[in-house]
């Protein structure tokens, strides 16, 4: 049994909806890059990411390396997998929920027919982490540690 | 009560061991990023994105604003708050599995302290969208259709 560790940070100046920040991973493919209230909760401001686009990219990413493995071993060879996911946030007055994702995938294997790929579609969403992790959640643990200027306290 | 999509998708070409990947997200901040079975399960590996490194950057981001909005909202005005994400994935016989995520927040906020901090993340952490997410997931469908060449089949 083995472990891998993943990182990755966030840097937030100010207060939600006037601050801004900077999102960084370990692999420096995304470095100090900002996002805001704005490029996260104004549907239309795509210009900027957010965590849900992230987290979809993560599923869309996650379930076409598991698609690719499930054929493979089913005795396909798959040409390409193309995975898009659609991540929703739903806004009210008790504030805001991630309440769905939506992948849709579109697969080119040779000899391969629809209700194959459906049957495999349900094994590769079995072994796919991401699917799993959003399923059912996983341990989480926060620890907080006051920094700065002492003497402003 | 409104509703925000955000999109991303991945393409993935070959089986899971020899294929290869490209991510791309809705902003364009990840534009056809390649990704591998490399970059994701080999624990040294630094150099490429992976599925896991983005659900960190995602719950650092995000908890990063929530505890600005929820210091706010108490009365407290942020400097800074730095959050760093920890992901593990465990390999067994059974396969991987996505098991913890360990975030670490450095917060310079002036007068406050310790004990204040300490239910102020608490709070933020109820408030967190990507918290909510992985402490109780979400709805999830996925659709599939065969593309490509249909004389191949």
């Amino acid at each position: 049994m083995t472990e891998i560790n993943r990182k990755a940070g966030a840097i937030w100046t100010g207060d939600s909806r006037n601050g801004t920040g900077v999102i960084s991973t370990e692999s420096r493919i995304l470095y100090e890059q900002p996002y805001s209230h704005e490029s996260r909760f104004d549907g239309q401001n795509t210009s900027q990411t957010n965590p849900e686009e992230l987290i979809a990219a993560a599923h869309a990413a996650g379930f076409s390396m598991s698609l690719g493995s499930t054929l493979k071993k089913n005795g396909y060879n798959p040409m390409q997998i193309e995975t898009t996911a659609t991540i929703k946030i739903v806004s009210g007055n008790d504030g805001n929920d991630i309440t769905s994702m939506r992948l849709h995938v579109r697969a080119d294997v040779p000899s391969l027919d629809d209700a194959a790929l459906q049957t495999l579609i349900a094994e590769a969403d079995q072994h796919c982490l991401v699917s799993n992790l959003l399923r059912k959640g996983l341990d989480m643990e926060i620890k907080a540690t006051l920094v700065g200027a002492v003497h402003d306290r």
